[in-house]
């Protein structure tokens, strides 16, 4: 159902995670091991940080493995925090401003899972974007709706707090429509200096999600991009947060439904 | 703003209005003459009635000048009812999902024009289209929410008091937030029997849009396709109604302020 | 390495084969069962016969699977004789003009499988292509190449020995450059009225290619659309000729080296 | 026909001469003032060297004004050396391959202009790119040709005389087959160390091209990006050769007919 990468380190050639290794994500667009569908062609993205606080975007809808561009990019440009995404739709169009990862100012955002049955409840899905945000809606997905809705509960202030009580939101949004689908959710957040990645679901199958922690830098993905040892899963109803300078993991908190519904 | 055109009559080969004329639509894709914009080339689309009873849709983001597929199926598709628009964004990304025409159902509609300050109004636009409709707002121009919101005003019983409702509704609330740019609205919509075509405008100047009447068919475009004598003006702030079978314009009505501030 | 379809018969919607059936073509474009690969995600093309002796012509570089105007197209326009196609690339970029069919005048060519080692002879395989048809040479890839080239061998009086003397001199190319991969050829050409099929290889394994004939129409296909059982498969070596009006297979020959080189 | 642009100098932003200025290549692909054609539609490409010897490259089919992409990729990137341009074809097909700049190895060339009646001369114009470059021919532009034939005369060598020698080649094809319309050339090449700018006509009218030298850095392009004082006409019928270091205009020849026929 998508496929991402998050890296923050010391500055590489985008290539050396998304291009290069043997199971790259540009790979996993054609071939991935462990998500719902083994295509990844319904468009992909690439969000990096540079010399600007904002970061830059290239996002296209054709499949990455046969994008030129991406190639060109991805081995020219060095960066010290970038996300990748390559897209299997689960209903919304393929364009380009439905492919992540998402941006509103400094803040980038990608997601791979879906709010199930979003079709049934996408009305008050878009209501929980804030009025003043709402003009950053370019896309028609549930991923962009989650993460604009997550501002109107801080996560400008505290990211791991405002995601989990927007999970809670639409964890209640489904049961008032009656939909059994589960809600599944890997995704990574930053602002530029700090990744926040989360693996969560209202069942017990959340995506799959691994981070490898190397002196030079930490690395986060849906599959390993190579087949050595040094890939950890992440914990499952668990985050992670990597901030720049510390380089390293932060902790990991369950944000299962108990502790939402007693937040 | 865009250029749109419309015919309802015989059969006859899309590209006889859409491609072949010296000042096609095409053609006034890269020169439009009566536009605000020259050129027309954020995407364009294609919606025809064939055998079915909703219609088929070709929308494409490249330029029309430039595609070979639509040259080939105006060349290929007969047609007794279709509509054709190029696109000059007024804010929008260029996507197929914010090309016209817009489909719901078995109806199809195309605008020109724009809802001054959009950007300021777009949340209270969004929550004019009705909660059962919202599924089908696949992109984010001001121009399928005006669609759409119709739909809430009887669309479906009578279009025109629909569209002089919604376009009242359109103008208050550009006036609540103290916007001046006008709201410019030529238009078209069909279920597939009729066409309604719509020429109005908050302020004294409509966009363009001419009707020419023949007895095996009747084209309503943005500009005429040729330089013949038989293209008439449709009135500022007045409409059109062309009803398949009668070939004929059924008659004209002013939607100027007053009479919406008495609706 | 690609799928294709072809169709000759009473006319239909180009949806009942290329979009409805549980295995349709656009099912094989994102799972083919019989191909190298199972993605066949590089593009696809269309190509059709209306009212016109020269075919309608929709490709695109996008998945067929998320296209929407494809399925568009498909649902609304029907013919007595259309080619369809989905290609997985060996090489050649992803473009509208590498997409199949290729058309010159009346006649419509596709292919499924390729030239081995076509990178070390693209020059000579470049100068089969007669001078009076280079205008034609739209691409790059091997398949548009074969097509043009046939040309010069009377494709127009004799297509089964036009290809057959094509696919002798290839291999002698290939030969001469110490080529050891094999030319692969599963292709259909038409002239609007007949639809010429071959299966051919240089080695013990050509293409995958089926034929299911019915009263009122015949499909040749790279895999079949159902899991009926009146699919047959096209003998290796073999070709088959279905002409409009007669509804009937003509024969099989082989073309395997032995009868090519006595050519 | 095109409008191109060229910087070598201190490493800038690439926005800060395609992006930002009051008339940038951007805005001149939306309206050009000195160009045969008004609109620059069709497509654009951005090639730039960073820390390879290769430069990178980002081509796309959609106009220029309207890229997201484009913007981004514009506003993070920082090069010392850099090629853009925006494209109104004069014949082939709207693809990637066919918009400039191209390149082969660390070569980078683009060109405003076109071979006239290159139709006809097709197949002798392709005829002229050496065997072992022909791989490179990715696209069927006149300009891509143009670039792989000069390397057939020493382009690696001595660019301004492999270019004179390429053009004479080109003139003597017209000219053998009749054709009157003129050939005309500006053009840019780079070796990610100096630029090489020729302007040049067969008949009176070369394009437009401009420079403007600062202590900081030189521009090159089709029309000035501001409206500043400091744009100088390179002279027609010659060449500027700007080196890394130097930062110097190293002169200007003449490369008309009688030189070219006593060469």
């Amino acid at each position: 159902m998508c496929r991402l990468l998050a890296y923050l380190g010391t500055p590489i050639l985008i290539e050396d995670l998304v291009a290069l290794p043997e199971h790259s994500l540009v790979h996993q667009s054609r071939e991935a091991h462990e998500a719902k569908t083994v295509t990844n062609g319904d468009g992909f993205g690439l969000g990096w940080y540079g010399e600007r606080p904002h970061p830059g975007l290239y996002r296209e809808t054709t499949p990455a493995w046969s994008d030129e561009n991406l190639k060109a990019v991805c081995g020219q440009v060095r960066s010290s925090l970038f996300f990748a995404h390559v897209r299997a739709s689960t209903g919304a169009a393929t364009s380009r401003a439905n492919c992540h990862p998402f941006v509103v100012g400094k803040y980038l955002f990608m997601h791979n899972g879906q709010i199930g049955g979003h079709n049934q409840i996408r009305r008050p899905v878009e209501n929980l974007i804030p009025d003043d945000l709402y003009q950053y809606r370019g896309g028609t997905t549930d991923s962009e709706a989650i993460f604009l809705a997550a501002f109107a509960h801080g996560l400008e202030r505290d990211p791991v707090s405002a995601i989990a009580k927007t999970l809670r939101q639409l964890v209640d949004l489904q049961a008032k429509a009656g939909i059994v689908e589960p809600l599944r959710f890997a995704a990574c957040l930053s602002d530029g200096e700090s990744i926040w990645a989360f693996r969560w679901s209202s069942d017990v199958r959340p995506p799959s999600l691994y981070i490898r922690t190397k002196p030079d830098g930490i690395v986060i993905g849906s599959e390993p991009v190579d087949f050595g040892s040094d890939w950890v899963e992440v914990p499952k109803f668990g985050y992670v947060v990597v901030k720049r300078g510390e380089k390293s993991v932060s902790g990991c908190l369950n944000l299962h439904m108990a502790e939402l519904a007693a937040a």
